[in-house]
């Protein structure tokens, strides 16, 4: 089975290339680089230093025997993606390439038209390759839970049964995303979701929880290998921001009441969820959808555990949340379709906390503390970007 | 009391500026004149002979004593958005400036990314330049009833309370819209509601149904004061172009069964809804939302009527349908808040048809019969446009 993975020199795109790429798959990458163009734009690296794509496949050659195939340009540029769905003629899309920082998509006008342009525009000519090309290849398309928001009622898996004066419809579940570049998203699975209808397309959405960790089984062959692991304010996580956090004996900063619930997973859950999606193919004109987290915490929750991983050795404080979201809410978000298909959750545990803080230590000397604290606002038009040491 | 109407060179946008300028409002028109251009990229005309905007203004002026300022530029240019809505100062701005066609956006790739692109980064850049400058300033922005699909539940006015679970939200109404013009409503009512949130803009959705008729209170004062009427497979719209059919005597084409269902309502209602909207503007940080249409009828009941104003001289026949839409629906769209604010609707009688079927007559020499069936179709990715005679 051959396998295209877009975005596969990025955070998860690259570990799930890996994946495959030992599970037997045929895997080719797509990337334009532009993950890596941003760190210079934000002055920012990665924690865990990573090598260029070209000697990351060349390692995972020389280390398994196993050949990725790549190929370097840009989901927006028609023709690129024509030539490269033609010529490696896969069974199924993995598409990771989008602009994935909610913070990003919020310094500016700028930033907000790059990422909603760059997301729609490419998935856009993705649907139109795959239509032309060949309808049969199952497109796996990230998508995130935030493009739910924290609405007071359930949150189902992409569509909900509504009864409504006496009648009755399955719809899309209505989205309430909290920022230009959930919107993107949202703006997506609208675009997907019409694109199955008229042309019978198959298509699953992946409406992914918070992603933390930075090892899989086949990063760790080798450290050329290595993925990413973003700590700074724009593109790191939560989790993984306040291992680093721990790491380095600064507080942990929680954003506004800490109340913020959110749906989170190890990252090899999602390779193994990718997996899952690529086994079982949406049928012709569906576009089927998951919610994939594993476990659902509030930001004060992870805090606490961290703290008690860094055996209380580091302080909690709470700052002024530079988004606008919901402080106290209801949320209970299913997650049931991914476990029915095999998934085998990776729990959170202080083994799991304990072994991102470790991680972090070792590279703590990479580590830009202004680089941590949020400087982009959600209700200004316009934020001043930290300037980097 | 100031407004801006953007597109205001536009089939809609023209009348409007005409119709706020006569009731006593400083009113400024903002076009690129990309609905022009689009005429020389089909082919066609609009059936009335319309006249540049620079000669409408000046015989406005000359009829009427009234100035409407001009500005020249394109919406998507950021720096344009800026300079005019800081020079202008509006109160309100009249938002029609979109690529409003569904099958132009449905020729091929290029059409639809055009589509998508022009009129969500257009509305970006207001949205972001309505904050900057003047966020009380009030955004009326033209949506569509397409916006909806065809549920089989009743349709309301934006927002549905769902119940779920023994819980209750009032929520965003589902979207599943059939083309991607729909679609790019779709994301820009995702877009604004958001910016109404964060920054707490004042915006008011007008999800306006198929409008019909040519000739409005201010239009008729003058040749040179008309607006475009557009009758094509590509611009056109279904009672308009069924008009143009009986003028000519060819066949009414309906697509499919028929009995596909939308909510219509006359040219001179869109002014005095748009005018309505102005006048109760929405509260800071809300994006309300009205259902803008006055009646609903089948395609089969339009063409029936038009069959009957046309003293039963012309035949209907049913062709293919291009579009990919359900042909048996359920459809009961709610619309009672622009009524609740005063709107008195002209509803469609044999008159008012037969006012359109002569109006086509006057000028059937310009009817361009290639340019009326349907060459766009939905199920493939790129459509062969007619030759023109």
């Amino acid at each position: 089975m051959k396998v295209i993975v877009l975005g596969g020199d990025g955070y998860l795109g690259w570990p799930t290339a890996l994946y495959l790429s030992k599970r037997g798959y045929k895997v080719a990458v797509v990337d334009n680089f532009l993950r890596r163009h941003y760190d210079d734009e934000m002055g920012v690296s990665s924690l865990v230093p990573i090598e260029h794509l070209q000697r990351r496949i060349a390692t995972w050659d020389a280390v398994t025997g196993l050949t990725i195939k790549s190929y370097v340009g840009d989901l927006t540029d028609e023709s690129f993606v024509y030539k490269t769905i033609s010529e490696f003629n896969p069974d199924a899309i993995v598409h990771f390439a989008e602009q994935r920082s909610a913070p990003y998509s919020m310094i500016d006008r700028d930033h907000a038209v790059h990422t909603q342009v760059n997301n729609v525009v490419g998935t856009l000519n993705l649907l139109y390759a795959i239509a032309d090309i060949n309808p049969d290849i199952h497109l796996v398309k990230l998508g995130t839970m935030g493009e739910y928001g924290t609405p007071n009622i359930d949150i189902e898996e992409g569509y909900i049964e509504i009864e409504h004066n006496g009648r009755k419809d399955v719809m899309p579940y209505p989205k309430q995303p909290g920022s230009f570049y959930h919107l993107s998203k949202v703006h997506d699975s609208h675009n997907i979701l019409f694109a199955c209808r008229i042309w019978g397309l198959r298509a699953t959405d992946l409406n992914q929880g918070v992603v933390y960790g930075q090892e899989t089984d086949e990063t760790i062959l080798h450290p050329d290998l290595a993925t990413r692991f973003d700590y700074d304010a724009v593109f790191g996580t939560v989790l993984n921001r306040f291992c680093v956090q721990a790491a380095v004996g600064v507080p942990l900063t929680v954003y506004g009441s800490g109340n913020q619930t959110r749906g989170m997973l190890n990252i090899r859950d999602t390779l193994a969820c990718i997996e899952l999606a690529i086994l079982n193919p949406a049928e012709q004109g569906e576009m089927r959808v998951y919610n994939q987290f594993t476990e659902s915490f509030s930001i004060n929750q992870i805090a606490k555990m961290v703290q008690q991983a860094a055996d209380d050795k580091v302080e909690i404080s709470q700052i002024e949340d530079p988004r606008v979201e919901a402080q106290e809410h209801y949320y209970n978000a299913k997650h049931t379709k991914l476990l029915d298909l095999g998934l085998l959750p990776h729990h959170l545990s202080k083994a799991v906390i304990k072994n991102i803080i470790d991680l972090a230590s070792k590279h703590s000397n990479r580590v830009d503390h202004l680089a941590i604290n949020p400087t982009i606002g959600w209700k200004k038009t316009k934020s001043v970007l930290m300037t980097v040491k």
